[in-house]
């Protein structure tokens, strides 16, 4: 996220518009997927990397943790969170999750929303989540999915007619940048494997509690194009714990 | 496997052709990587679930195990196996994955390769799985991956001039029967997502242990069309713990 889009009026002001944006949390279609997979927030401490809004940082001081740091590059993003999001436990700064460094063992709950996809080098990512945690302590992310991520378009593949064929995957072993599209801006994002995501926990130690692809919920499958996301995965969701 | 298209003469003979089925386990793609999962077998209670020719329960034999069963519903593929892997501790019975039921507690690995993509319910099997193996057991398994199943035709998309353009996916959630082309011959199989697999061993109480996609190794990459698997995800291999 060292690439900070968010920061650009044009997208910024796009952004803005989407209803996970005007609605929050009930706007984003993996929501209700997102929240059943949420640890105990009570007395914890927690870090959201690449927090936005800070809608889910008001969600863990509204569950009673103990602190809550959001970490974000953009300033925009951070006085929108600041406004709307504030909190005697919250503490909004800004950062890239690349730099952010807190102390070994000093986390019982890292949190990440949807910001993964931006950065180069998960490997470090999940060495670092490892020593910040307590033992026992939750890592939750949701990430695009590596299926949505590998071609790099994110587009459907259509026909002459602008009907949807199907969804493209291609480079799917070809980890790292592709230049996507989005709100029709373009957006540097980075695609990795599954197993890089799942394996990479695995095997630094990590146990998996929950792997879920969410799917669009009821209340919102007549939204336009919601009902084509059921022919494709487009996030990850994941739960692990420090063990 | 109830509906068994390897007693289909046509395609035994076919089947019969492929490197994996001349070469044995150095002439599947992912056998390096399956390898790695392996688990101890010295001393150990082994279930094959479609064990084909064999050779994986000859592995476990060699490798020390105290027994192995190897099921399968082609009686053709158990006479190759049986002329091919016998050995003392190995049984081979004709029987579908479905069918199959061993007493609770007296397993220490269940593993099964290629072949609960052709079963209908994958919750059966995990539920009895569990049932079956001591505490502490392994189930291990490769399926092909459900971005392979999910749009049913396994096949690449082409230009006019049959240049690959990608592969595609499609009817993602949509899990359940589709009808494949494999070895020229129509084959059943059921498209389940990850979540179905994965979240489905979780939220049982199995603790994964790996979660891997191989990729075509090193040796393999001049044979035709092996370098286009780095393109597709085409297999997932999942190693998982009773605990």
């Amino acid at each position: 996220m060292r690439e900070n889009k968010y920061d650009d009026p044009v997208f910024f002001e796009k952004y803005g518009q989407m209803d996970r944006s005007k609605l929050g949390l009930a706007g984003a279609g993996e929501w209700e997927a997102l929240r059943e997979l949420m640890p105990e927030f009570q007395g914890k401490r927690v870090l959201d990397l690449g927090c936005g809004y800070g809608w889910h940082c008001a969600y863990a001081a509204e569950h009673r943790a103990a602190s809550v740091l959001g970490i974000d590059l953009s300033e925009r993003m951070l006085e929108v969170a600041r406004q709307q999001h504030s909190g005697p436990v919250i503490e909004y700064r800004r950062c890239a999750i690349e730099d952010i460094d807190v102390p070994d063992g000093s986390l019982d709950v890292v949190f990440s929303s949807l910001a993964f996809h931006y950065v180069q080098d998960f490997g470090v990512v999940m060495d670092r989540v490892w020593r910040w945690l307590v033992l026992g302590g939750r890592f939750l992310f949701s990430v695009e999915h590596p299926i949505f991520t590998a071609c790099g378009s994110q587009d459907w593949y259509r026909d002459g007619e602008g009907k949807i064929l199907h969804f493209p995957v291609d480079h799917y072993f070809e980890e790292g940048e592709r230049k996507a599209n989005f709100l029709g801006e373009n957006v540097v994002k980075y695609h990795r494997t599954l197993t890089t995501y799942l394996d990479g926990l695995l095997t630094r130690g990590f146990r998996l509690l929950r792997v879920v692809e969410p799917q669009p919920p009821e209340r919102m499958r007549d939204l336009p194009g919601m009902r084509d996301e059921l022919r494709r995965p487009m996030m990850l969701l994941v739960s692990a714990e420090k063990s």
